[in-house]
């Protein structure tokens, strides 16, 4: 109860910082890229060049999707408060949350499910028959746009395959997206935070860290919108197209 | 005052997506790393190998320097709602503001009137002399740990030179580092955000998007702290460290 | 799928601005006190004064506890940003989450479940056997601090008997309280959210609103903290005691 | 630099809570409303009547403005992250910055400057003045939607001069309305955060904490949108307004 806190993760005297053990001016500035170090602090370990291909495959995919809720968001608060940039980024971050990015760590909790099977094909039929069943969609499938296949799947799943991961996970997902188009009777989107689940467990990433992985991803796209309104500022517009659109009801 | 209000950043068919006007699947998932996407999304073009260099530096550089306050707000808040994760990073990033990484802005606009100068050295003296006169620090010059020398400092510039920068807002920097010990009459530390608003300057980056840079770097940072407090939690002892540490007194 | 959105709560003309149907400036500015128009606002009805002075106790219970995760991340962001207060309350209500302020949720989960039994009492064993059963916690029991007994929770209860209210969820409390002694072999606290719970159900606020009151009530709370940060700063040796309190750890 | 930090906000026991030296048991829960003890944890003194009728008022008129940049960004983040209530009001309490409620400070500056002239009329009319030279609106003066007058303005003074209030910064706000309509040539309405700047400087509140009162009210009506969003939810048709409302532009 008394214990004294402890970290790995920063050293720092004088004259020298270090982070997770390794020289930050000696070994890390200049020396790795930042997915490299951001992959060594959260994980622990420098990444492989294949791993380092895969994460920025994926930080590439998440990182922008037009005017979603998180970039809107983040418009409309950098618009109130230009003094602080950071606070329309963390506005927009807020909403990387369970409706939408929470849906990789179900996907990897059902991968995992499958790669721990005897039989992995049957585990992905009563996964796939459970959730037909609640009527509940499956983490990992379908896209209100994408259809009837997300662009960005393939190459995701390509871009690791040519990395040579061991390739349970992703074996997984396709045992998966079988078994959901069975029991749907018709082709389901594998959308792309499915097929990133699969790559992200290919290298070791655990499921309670993958939304992380979104956040950062998201931090860089919703920099993005922030220097588009600096250029060229859309938020007064859509304040007043919501404001307009709503209808008032009476009680 | 009605216009109709646009984005350049993103757009968006049922099979394909494409972000600034590349396709987002056929020439950026697997094409380029993280770090060349987010340029190529902020800045609006793909940078240069030497470019891409200079900006993992700096996010390298601003990821992680410990228990800071930025660390510690995640780590309560992570530990508080730890069903959303993304709220313990927004909680951090929040405090990536004026007081720390302002700072970034308040150099760059002194190394650009230094440049822009006809006389830089004598612009570098008035400025130095100025902010001495009015007892203000100079932005980026200073740190409360890293004294004589900011180790992350020569390594940064050395990054920058080596890929070949046109200088002018390293030489900026360096004769308002002369003008500021003049000035104050011994060595005062340039440190890593002093550093880091000349490398950008030298690569195009505006002051005013700065502060998105550190932001998307200590994002990264922030997740490492979650995963940590996964893993070994720190933040219910640094709670009890504060409250106990804290002194009630009397009005 | 293409609904227009609507909206009961606010309709304004150049002249009228109306709340939920009521005129802001004839029938609520100067006309009613804060905590009446809150309550309108966001449940539908201008409370009676029984309601107003329960609500009221609720919201002052809940604003303040000392420096509590919320308060310490709110200092630290405040002292970074201090040009944007409202980042550091929004920084603070980030840690209103599921660890502390999700355990009312919970318990007026429990009190629905015995007040809707056909035997209150006996519902209110099975839960407190199966959570005992289950080693978990029964939400709204409890303190880390407030031992035997939290000196908040009669003085709530007292406020709400003394306004009339029909009592039953009061006294679903009581029989929790009672079969969790039972079930524990040993008294246990009754906490100030737990008695918040059976309050706010009195009258009629649902479960998935509670912590909305939470929220307004401790952003008060925390505007508190930023005006002693204001007149007697402490969040830099908060911050320095944090950073020599934890240890530096090998991997 | 070594000196322990301090509070004076909150002491508690195991049997005892006090807030500013006051019992939270014995004298503020079911004792005095939510608005008298803000007002006292904030300003250290428990209010006259008078003075908890003015802060209901101020609070009453900024806590709901319809579908206001706060209000589409806490629905959007609240659809996101449903499970996090308070990340949706956080996501909205950052919308209450410089651009929106800080006009409050500035208003308040400029009446604190005509009140310690020695004539005010003639400091009103220099304040009025230089702005206009400077083409800038001067704080506390114009809306987009209430023109001429602003409704909640008269109401607010009226309410502060019914509770005997000295009077010099409504004289001070008179004074400027009257220099500002006289250098402009026409009439221009003073808004309601002008007129709250006034009445709350009226009962000592300084200006740097005016924002904190904003805060506070605004929770309130971010959590009647999010009630709103839990019975009939908007965002999603939001979204997709804005989706579809926005052009995409070739760079």
């Amino acid at each position: 109860m008394t214990d004294t806190p402890t970290t790995r993760l920063c050293r720092h005297a004088d004259d020298r910082i270090a982070l997770r053990g390794r020289d930050l001016v000696g070994e890390l500035i200049g020396e790795v890229g930042f997915t490299a170090a951001l992959f060594h602090h959260i994980l622990g370990r420098i990444p492989s060049p294949g791993e380092v291909r895969i994460v920025d495959a994926v930080l590439v995919t998440l990182m922008e999707h037009g005017l979603t809720p998180s970039a809107i968001a983040a418009r409309l608060v950098y618009m109130s408060s230009p003094e602080a940039l950071q606070a329309g980024v963390a506005a927009g971050l807020l909403a990387v949350g369970g409706r939408f990015v929470g849906t990789m760590e179900g996907t990897a909790a059902l991968l995992d499910e499958i790669v721990a099977a005897t039989d992995g094909a049957a585990a992905a039929r009563r996964i796939a028959e459970a959730h037909r069943e609640a009527r509940r969609p499956v983490p990992g499938f379908g896209h209100h746009l994408h259809r009837p296949d997300d662009p960005r799947t393939p190459k995701l799943l390509a871009v690791a395959r040519a990395e040579g991961v061991p390739g349970a996970h992703i074996a997984a997902l396709e045992a998966l997206a079988q078994a959901v188009d069975a029991a749907v009777g018709k082709h389901v989107t594998v959308n792309a935070t499915g097929a990133i689940a699969a790559v992200l467990r290919e290298i070791g990433v655990p499921a309670r860290l993958m939304r992380g992985f979104a956040v950062i991803s998201r931090a860089a796209g919703l920099v993005g919108h922030i220097a588009e309104e600096q250029a060229r500022p859309a938020a007064r517009e859509i304040w007043r197209m919501v404001d307009r659109g709503i209808a008032y009801e009476e009680e």
